[in-house]
């Protein structure tokens, strides 16, 4: 048996504070099991998202501990951000990732957030895959109104929190968790400084307004670059493959005579993710992920380990 | 400190009595720190090619095993195949993949071959990166011959092995061993039936008759599909990546009015050859093979090695 790897991408709602930032980072540190993959704490955004990879036991624990660090030291009455937020501890996303299914991540998120709401006092809605009601599903709606909007509207049925009382915590509001697909962060420029031009593409291509499914997308300018960019989440790449959301955003520029200059993954991404993309363009054949050899020696490390064993 | 690893892809002439093949098989079979990705028996060629990866420590006694078998079953006196040789271990070439350099390789290719000498009795002569005469790194010219022409040429200085007395083992022949980089075996189908484009295109992109550099090639026809095939080995895919056969192909294919219809990986590749073609095709930009999931957990598991602990 091998052993089940998840990611998480737990948001906080501090981005400013150095000290604060690696209380919150620290439980994440030298844990066996549970590796920190990234940290970006943004200023402007006044948030941190950190990228974990690696078994739910040691991440589940370490997010009790920088949970309970962050109910400590953010205080939501005072913070100032660009960013929508309802708590202290934003979000917490789930993502099934080997040897784990979604459902099993539904299980997980649903358990651990009455655990969360146990030991830190923080109430908690459940959203995408995890969600209890469908209108839950969208983040951006139960996110509606931000802390302050919410620290009334609260006491709303519609609103009320999945667990605890319906009333958020004094500092640290409430806690989105749940569990989604393996999000790609992805961006595209265009070699146009025509912002219009990004917009009519993101337009094309997002699922919102027609284009592909599972993709969302928004344009932006590079004004340093002289660029526009189509900047897209890619919130399902096995329905749709990143050379799919490439060609396309190709062919639309195409339209306006403009050129595709370079695309950019941020953060991390699955292997399969990049090698569909290579098998299209190769024109592949038969091609099993099996035949990359490191995969193969990743599985082989999976397989030596006991489900008892505490390795990751 | 991670583990070395190497892959190791044996070469035996025996391609057609089963129980043989498992002979040869087995000793590389549920080993610790040696894994068996492969092994393909040809009839035709009457040859049996292993593909292993591992630790060197245990590929070596496993190879000291298989070629003790190969030397009791195999004799050449008798051994008929389409496929060159001069031994009954044929080739064992020793390719680096992770945490060890060519020059190491070199060093355990040529200490291997004194030990496979003394424990089998067959002699040995060393080729590519750990060729000792620089007329030796290629294969075909030690191989000149056959095990037949050998038999008597061996006597000459210029044929003499690198190891052992100037004479062949009776039945068991002589053994090639070295070090070179990893070998991509990659086929272009083309959507033709005459094999003239096949070899015209062999010609124009393999190193031999101008072409691309590190990169070797025929024409072939697969005349039950009525198309024909440019069979490639590609030497150093750092050197000539996937993409930019595959393009220089398409275009040499287009000038015959010819399509390119598929491409095949023979056996296993790097993760590096394909996640270069990706980054190619999509334009990725500041792409880093860290930012790969599977990628970053593996290096994970090499780093949680001691050095002297038994793992892969």
């Amino acid at each position: 048996m091998s052993a089940p790897l998840i990611e998480c991408v737990p948001n906080f709602s501090e981005g400013r504070r150095p000290e604060v930032i690696e209380a919150l980072v620290a439980p994440f540190r030298n844990r066996r099991g549970c590796a920190l993959l990234d940290h970006r704490a943004d200023a402007d955004h006044n948030r941190l998202v950190i990228t974990l990879v690696g078994r739910p036991e040691p991440i589940k624990e370490a997010l009790i501990e920088a949970a309970k660090a962050a109910v400590a030291y953010i205080d939501l009455e005072t913070h100032r951000g660009g960013h929508p937020r309802i708590g202290a501890v934003d979000v917490i996303p789930f993502v099934p990732l080997r040897n784990i299914t979604m459902a099993d991540c539904v299980t997980l998120a649903r358990d651990f957030g009455e655990r969360y709401y146990q030991e830190t006092g923080v109430p908690v809605y459940f959203y995408e895959e995890a969600a209890l009601r469908p209108e839950r599903r969208q983040l951006e709606k139960i996110r509606q109104g931000q802390f302050e909007g919410l620290k009334t509207a609260v006491s709303d049925p519609a609103r009320r929190p999945d667990v605890g009382e319906p009333r958020l915590h004094p500092t640290a509001g409430a806690t989105v968790i749940g569990a989604r697909k393996f999000l790609i962060a992805f961006n595209v420029n265009l070699g146009t400084a025509d912002i219009e031009v990004a917009r009519k593409i993101a337009r094309a291509v997002r699922a919102s307004s027609g284009g592909l499914g599972h993709v969302k997308g928004i344009g932006l300018a590079l004004k340093d670059r002289g660029l526009v960019q189509v900047s897209l989440n890619i919130v399902d790449f096995e329905k749709n493959a990143l050379y799919r959301v490439v060609e396309l955003i190709r062919m639309e520029a195409r339209r306006w005579g403009v050129n595709l200059v370079e695309t950019e993954v941020y953060g991390v991404v699955p292997a399969a993710a990049l090698l569909d993309s290579a098998a299209y363009y190769l024109q592949l054949s038969g091609f099993d992920p099996k035949q990359v050899v490191e995969l193969r020696l990743l599985e082989m490390e999976e397989d030596r380990e006991s489900p008892g064993k505490e390795t990751l």
